[in-house]
């Protein structure tokens, strides 16, 4: 079934845009992990709509509420129960759109698919199931952080034809701080300008624009990712390409690496003063034969221009007769500022789920340590499970 | 577990280069089909090494076996077991390697994550695991044809600088024997003998390029993938992704999509001239909001010039020291022309689980008419399964 | 993970007994199936606490709310989120428990897997996570019984000494009335009146005691069970063996049916008047080769005495310090009547599951008339899909 | 699909009766055990068919073959192909089976469900596929026991009206020698006299027995099993119920104990001399809320009278005309003797499963060392992985 994601930190979603509330279960989180709502809320704050002009101005505080899997502060390792009830809801909006199918939207498909469809607010196929996806993410960045040290930082690398060139950001050094300090969540303070720009633009007019988002994963341990139907690469893929309107997915390299040869493109091996291997370049965006090397991870999502534009378009009704129709209702210009925290949640939802089967499989017996590491670091010693 | 995909048509493969054979086990099929061991040696043949001088001379006739499942021609709907025994192995190839790393490859990150690998071929890295892709893929594009009429078809759209232009290809007629009438397996002949140059003058250098698989699937039945982590374009982007060498996947408009405007991009509906709602342009490739539209499904994924090169790198060793290595062996100087029918394989394995999944949830009670149309194209009447 | 049942029509369960509240997603349920919080609310109020004197009298309607995946009183295919609030909550009567075990009960394994426990009403372990299994269990009955006219009808067969004869229920014409017209759900009144005096003999005095349910599912369609780890028996064990305080599970003939020689335990056939193939006598249970064969399915199910009881005892300390307890709070005497429609719950959700795997697998396809029947009874022509 | 089991110790299975062979897939399988095909071949010898004269005549040798998965004696994490050829295969017996329908068999069904069937030998529905369960079984027993000191032995504990008293077997210091000193695996040797007197009666009149198999676990460490739908005795049950020819599933105090009040029932806890919780009685059969406590696990399994009798039936041909037929071919007069071997690999398959998803999600982090223990036992300084 389709709402679940993840085999030993397992999340299923519920909820559509205009139903009673949205949220998730987390199944399978090791306990003793103290955990309040505000740990979740920061991210659910960077994904709610209404949070600057240049997204949806739909109203949602999207305050999280725990209901169950939290006993004193700490996961019990049963499930956690997250709800985000729906506060700001505006059926009449999408009265036109329970007759007219909204060109490249999911009205049409979902029709076709189960012949019902709730109809407000686009029902299941709006971004807030992506509620469903930021609350467990969040908590999922907190083990990795906690167990391993890893840190996974999203920014927005292109608005239509503003495009941030790579080597503008230093990867080592990026903060979320840098991302956050303006409303495009572009970390370059001259290139965020632009795109707030080219967002405005189209807005005025009713239009939309695409862009990507470039997700870095730091300390990421080494080890991660399952050959060979679930090597690291594929399940972000998937994870990354299950959010709304994503067109495509690439890491390291990407395309452009198909036009180097394997001379250039290779990554050459070298031992760093700590003897650990290293390599030299990293246009392999740290993962290698589906496996995580350790590097830092690289990886860019394609979003398309928002479908749902202010626009006339030529459509169809719902049974079928040709109309002219403008999409009335709350809608972003542009995706790519509220997905930044979406993609950072599915990318720590695949990375703690693949840590959890690399530790059951690969660290259940004592490791080699001539080839392998300790996935876990240092850990100070009073810790509790965090 | 890494080696099965499918929920429904559960493929579970093993393998390595050097070991006593690859394979795979296939549960879940539908019974009644005929099936022979040929129907899956065409496929087989098409990714087989040593088939031209463009792929590795590794010369393995890659006959298969099929020893269950089956009963007088016939699938019995219980685990299928297809099994090719490796026979052409050169373990001394491969002596330099069980000491160095080969840079980019799976050597390092195998050793990382397992403690322990087998080194001959790259063991469980080697391209040979997707011969456990390519036989059930053969199979469910039989089921795929059969039931709905849909075709799969890759084609190599790009090698090295040479990129083949997209309007050079009709994707309403094109055909296997266009992509199979010559080595490279590009459409249009005037390309395909530019991009067989541009192996040609890396493979007498002991280097590699890389390049671009486009695959489409036309008459894809409507309503497949399923919202809101399985969408057919994140299980296409895993399946594709999971291959060996990937390095990037996009659908429909791509990442070139994000240069367009929301008026631009959206592909607006119409109703043609047999009352289907269809779309005037196909941005989408083919879904929507996760889900397929009955247009045609086109999709491209970028992989990376081979790892393994015949030339001087430096690299380090499995006990960390600094060296040289010229990898030894027999290697695809390019991997595209083999990557053909495992793209399509692992897209047809996608969609026959997605046909199941859609027909078990959407089709057990009768549809609903004014929104749905039947999975399954007219069958003749005496038709057995198949 | 754990808390999750099915692969078609899967179930996702959270909550604590003292938690926010109880429930459930149900994702992959087929769409447009008319659905309303009553549908539900029936079953529930058969496993409702305070439901009578022989069961605990903690004071809760269970009333369920659903929140998303129902659109105007249909189903839209999409995740169906089910919550029950915990309202009747008494932290106090546990503080005794958070310090000593009870015996038998779980609080001593949960804090030795977890590390960590919620103390009051057992957190987890509480028989309140039931909620979540039947309020998607009226769901699975409503779809069994509308696709194929299955009916599923559970009844305690056994309180402590008190042992209902079989010969004395005639599982071909027993109704839910029968079974409902007592507090503990036994269809004969005679054998009724005897149990709830053994029930009233243990509660009185703080005891209490064990019991077994029998449940029969009649009309289940024929090739249901997924050889040859999801055989039907195997699925109705698990199912059934996951509910709290159950010791035994069989079906059919069951451990007595070790007793007989093959000649006295096989199951003659012989074709019936509408010329289907039928047998004799029903030692198989309805199911052979872990197959459903269309005879009436009829299992038992072990249910011990209630761990938690008013009664001195000796245990220890979570500091291992050796003590004595009585339990406080308010404890079932007996679970068998409340778990009645906890059982039927479990095989329903079963039966719908292993009835959309064999419509993906087995009827993708036209089936072969001569060894196959439809799965679905005749539907009223302008039926909904309800 | 129904022919893999396992989530992280991933089997799927392959193979009937008369096809070319059988054997299974395993996944996620520790890396750097050591294997050799020998391990697992003890086992596939006590399971073997014609291994004495109380079991079917049928000659296999089932010399199985390892084609990946292990390199240089060690197991490499990656997929384990184990194969066993069919060599001794009579086609001709099932000529009559092949029209009429043995009574009680899986023949009807199989026909029920597929509409096809492979006749010979009962196809997949043959004890033959428990190959493909044994063999894993072995690799299971051998990273349990060497990484928990875990140790899980089976007896026969009834054959027909022979039932071995529970007080004359020592759980405690039950050896594997004392369960294989006779042919029925009665480690009581007056017994097992008995029980191979009552199936040599049947034997020699074409007739059959059943019986019930008992299995221990010592040494299981605490914490396993996952509620509340993956409970340990819910998994054990669907395991043991998954093999061929099983009626019911008990344990601890089973059926008989809801003949106990709370009182009578309950297991008191104590602390023994190092320091740790113990039950001074074992009723939970060493299970509690789901979870392993440490004490031994039994458990009792309940096989009916093998189907397949030379002696006249009535039954119905596969065009349903009645008939009367007397199985012909090799067939075990009692299953019990060969199922000690299929119901400890089962047994094994589950705790090695549960122990890997223990380790992720409860061991991630530091335990709670007030309320846990570690799940591996001391391990010799200089140990491989094994």
């Amino acid at each position: 079934t389709g709402s679940s994601y993840g085999t030993h930190f397992r999340v299923s979603t519920f909820g559509e845009s205009h139903g009673g509330g949205v949220g998730c279960i987390i199944d399978g989180c090791p306990p003793r992990i103290p955990l309040t709502e505000s740990d979740l809320q920061f991210d659910l704050d960077r994904r709610r709509p209404g949070q600057s002009r240049i997204t949806t101005p739909r109203k949602e505080t999207d305050t999280c509420r725990i209901s169950s899997g939290v006993s004193e502060g700490m996961t019990t390792g049963t499930p956690i129960h997250v709800f985000v009830p729906n506060t700001d809801q505006r059926g009449l909006d999408y009265s036109e759109m329970s007759v007219a199918y909204r060109p490249s939207h999911a009205d049409a498909t979902y029709d076709m698919k189960y012949g019902v469809r709730s109809v407000q607010g686009g029902g299941r196929s709006s971004a807030r199931e992506t509620i469903g996806r930021v609350a467990p993410g969040a908590l999922a960045k907190k083990i990795l952080k906690q167990f391993a040290g890893t840190e996974i930082l999203a920014y927005v690398s292109q608005v239509h034809h503003v495009v941030l060139p790579e080597e503008l950001v230093d990867h080592e050094n990026l903060t979320l701080e840098q991302i956050e300090n303006n409303i495009v969540r572009c970390p370059n303070p001259e290139y965020a300008e632009k795109m707030i720009a080219a967002i405005d633009a189209v807005r005025t007019k009713g239009n939309s624009v695409g862009g990507v988002v470039t997700c870095i994963v730091r300390n990421a341990p080494r080890g991660l990712g399952t050959p060979v139907f679930d090597k690291l690469e594929a399940e972000l893929a998937k994870a990354c390409m299950s959010l709304p309107a994503t067109k495509g997915f690439e890491f390291g390299s990407g395309f452009a690496g198909t036009f180097l040869t394997g001379l250039e493109h290779n990554d050459e091996f070298y031992t760093d003063e700590n003897g650990r291997i290293r390599t030299r370049t990293n246009r392999s965006g740290g993962i290698q034969g589906g496996i995580s090397n350790g590097e830092i991870i690289n990886m860019r999502v394609a979003f398309k221009p928002t479908s749902t534009i202010g626009r006339k378009q030529n459509t169809v009704t719902r049974d079928k007769v040709e109309t002219e129709m403008i999409a009335r209702g709350r809608h972003d210009p542009c995706v790519v500022p509220r997905a930044v925290p979406m993609v950072e949640a599915m990318v720590a939802l695949v990375l703690v789920d693949q840590l959890m089967a690399q530790y059951a499989q690969c660290h259940l017996f004592p490791i080699n340590p001539e080839l392998q590491e300790p996935l876990q670091i240092e850990q100070p010693q009073n810790a509790t499970a965090l």
